[in-house]
């Protein structure tokens, strides 16, 4: 492909993604292929000789659409939001124009100078403590994900409590690290991967609210020490993945601090809401963290990936990642006058992303991101009041931001049929957890471009598949 | 930004990303900022309003591209190279616009089917072992990094050593991890961070070609049985970072499977020579590897983050890596007939990175791809050849294929200043590293756009500067 012809059909995809998504909110929001459909439409062998970009971009469309989940439609209410917006797309073109990967200061200066500074923005626009800012002892880097922003963070704790020997060299006492069961997924598996084992993560009980018992957690703690056993880790979160339910920070910090346990807080979703001053309760006690992370590739109108880590004090972290051969050694990172966050992170390369989130910051301004949050959060909380004003559903758990947590009050069967019906109609796309071992449908209302319209069709689709499902009721019987 | 504003503004992208692609050879390729010198000319605090695009991308032309080190240079010898390609942004461009989120195969079953597919692609693309197929026990997956990919590498091996037992929980032997010390440092870094303990990574000797002596590592692993140890990762490298160098995976690969530990095999840079017939030598032993990865980030034209991969048993990985909490509980995975490759990786959430891969194996075709790297191998064994005719210069390993490792005949300080003479022109760009002690310029023929111009002006350049350096001493004297 000539320069000329990259010219060409670039102004071809730009328009392709533009009209996408001019489209997306009219497509089936979860793609309904079987499994193997996808690949049985691609030929079995590599072609030999290069193809015209245009017969790609047909397949694009005939093949790979049909199987795509549309993440960016306005009626997507699954999971939690992994949002887009026009400034982070810019922001990835010119990422992948440029080419440039940052693993050192050095390579490419302005990817790193940019993303520290962005960082540190985040630190004022969030209302974070100043410790996170990099004129301090601590820090930001830009993670691929809350995953590994919370394995980057066992390791650190992990190199503070042992100070600095492996768990299996030199430490007799098995580390301990803590949790919830509400608590996401990838704390367990970064407390595998560390080598912690599985069976040194203690869940932690929670209260009617899904939220850490911070009494239960001292407990646990002191029990562990008595039992000759070392704790390390201790994951809080900030809007748990089932609920959005916020574990008390301030009860929280005071005792990892007594016990010398670090503190990371999780609030991969709900942390964008602290951009609004109104919301910044859900932060209170956070000044006892020592790490911190949230995703502005969720509510935050940044493309995936885009996690923002902090940490008080980055010695630890970086004592547990840095290893500089010769053929990394230079004079900028001799000098000691730059960050280098391939210390500050698993891989080594790393791409620039801190431009996608500069964009969307500058683009949107911080009055324009609160904007959304208001606007997401009040619509959810207007949800979670019709569905208490309806006597068919009941609601599962507080709303204290953008999800609801609700059910059908004739039980797990009658919600999934409900759930099998909305999404299978293609309209819109929920998701569900279990809450005290029942089925709950999730519905969080944070997709870029959500509007009121979108949540009032949503929540007639709900009560229609209700509606049908008690006609169906009555005519069998 | 309205839909209507994105398209507008995207337009303007795809001419300033084809401006800058056709232009990329004037810049001077290492950029010489001063640290802190982006970051000073950002303004301190975000903007409360959104501004309007046209006054971001002055400051990306203003403030940023000054502290751009140009990667996309067809005059970039240093590291090994991380290539874009025409077809590999517009995959990224279509990424950016769907903005999918594929941890499951059911969050966007076109993402997980068509990275299946392309790497199905791939193991006929590069002749690799069939085990390494998905109609096997095996498999592959996109990674970010080949560190990314060696550390899962390592945690299978771990879970296949122990049984699925951390290695502090219920493990008394400690594990041990061979390398050389040729060997890339995400080897240390994974040792580490799977919780080893670098103590128990040993260095195996290497032969005077930098290869590990798999009669040493036979002896290494020997030992540490005798010890009570439990040997548990070998990993053998194709194409060292220093100079290319090609562990002996047929001597090294009867070891692992004698021992019953894991054999893992980092060919980041080298492995996209196999498109070549003549180059699969690389491969000779491949058959013996537990896993596999190389980066087509690096040399096959597609942009970071892209590295490919494969195990021969998806077993441990996946035992290693899979949680599964109720809110990802769907159908699909129920039925096991698909795969989620969440289960296959550190992060939960992923791109749909095998668009790009699947865009530049399409454009280029296995012809196009193989040509471009015929060129930089033909180039780089030329510029070998220069370096041996020249009495000023002595090459120091040897060039299997794109890297040439060579430094001045008067030691350490000429080589020096030849190298900060010749970066510090913005000319070209080289790195370096140290052989036995010396010091040794790197010059990794493989850009996308090099061409046999670019190599030779870049030779007449150093050329230039050790004559500099012969006359300065000759006018000191």
């Amino acid at each position: 492909m000539t320069p000329g012809e990259f010219r060409h059909w670039a102004h071809k995809v730009v328009d392709w993604i533009a009209d996408y998504l001019e489209r997306v909110e009219g497509y089936p929001v979860a793609a309904s292929v079987e499994p193997g459909q996808i690949r049985r439409q691609l030929p079995s062998k590599p072609p030999e000789l290069g193809e015209p970009f245009d017969a790609i971009l047909r397949d694009v469309d005939a093949i790979l659409m049909p199987g795509v989940t549309h993440w960016q439609s306005p009626n997507f209410f699954a999971y939690f939001p992994c949002n887009n917006s026009g400034p982070s797309i810019l922001g990835e073109m010119i990422s992948a124009g440029l080419g440039v990967q940052g693993m050192l200061w050095a390579t490419s200066p302005a990817c790193t100078e940019l993303e520290t500074h962005v960082l540190d923005w985040i630190v004022d626009l969030l209302g974070l403590p100043a410790d996170f800012k990099s004129d301090s002892q601590g820090g930001g880097v830009i993670q691929d994900s809350a995953s590994s922003a919370t394995l980057c963070a066992i390791l650190a704790a992990r190199e503070r409590a042992t100070a600095g020997q492996s768990n299996q060299v030199g430490v007799r006492a098995p580390l301990v690290a803590y949790a919830t069961d509400q608590t996401h997924s990838s704390v367990e598996k970064g407390v595998r991967i560390a080598g912690l084992g599985s069976a040194n993560l203690r869940l932690v009980e929670t209260d009617g609210q899904y939220r850490m018992i911070a009494d239960r957690l001292g407990e646990a703690i002191a029990a562990d020490l008595a039992a000759g056993r070392k704790p390390c880790f201790v994951c809080a979160t900030v809007g748990t993945t089932s609920t959005t339910a916020i574990d008390p920070l301030a009860q929280i910090g005071p005792i990892c601090r007594d016990f010398g346990v670090w503190l990371h807080v999780d609030a991969a979703l709900a942390g964008t809401a602290a951009l609004c001053p109104e919301f910044r309760f859900i932060h209170d006690g956070l000044d006892w963290a020592d790490s911190y992370c949230f995703n502005p590739h969720k509510w935050m109108f940044t493309n995936f990936d885009c996690d923002c880590f902090f940490v008080r004090d980055r010695t630890a972290l970086i004592r547990a990642l840095s290893i500089l051969p010769e053929y990394l050694k230079n004079k900028a990172t001799e000098s000691g006058e730059v960050i280098d966050y391939r210390d500050w992170q698993i891989p080594l390369g790393r791409r620039f992303r801190a431009l996608k989130l500069w964009f969307v910051i500058r683009s949107f301004g911080a009055a324009g991101l609160r904007k959304k949050v208001r606007e997401h959060v009040a619509l959810a909380q207007e949800l979670a009041r019709w569905i208490d004003a309806d006597p068919r559903f009941e609601r599962m758990a507080p709303v204290p931001l953008n999800l609801v947590c609700f059910r059908h009050r004739d039980g797990d069967a009658a919600t999934q049929r409900i759930l099998d019906k909305v999404n299978g109609s293609g309209k819109i796309y929920l998701s569900h957890t279990r809450l005290d071992g029942r089925l709950t449908l999730r519905m969080c209302v944070g997709q870029t471009n959500t509007q009121r319209r979108h949540v009032e069709a949503a929540w007639r689709l709900i009560g229609q598949a209700a509606d049908e499902l008690a006609a169906n009721r009555t005519a069998e019987s």
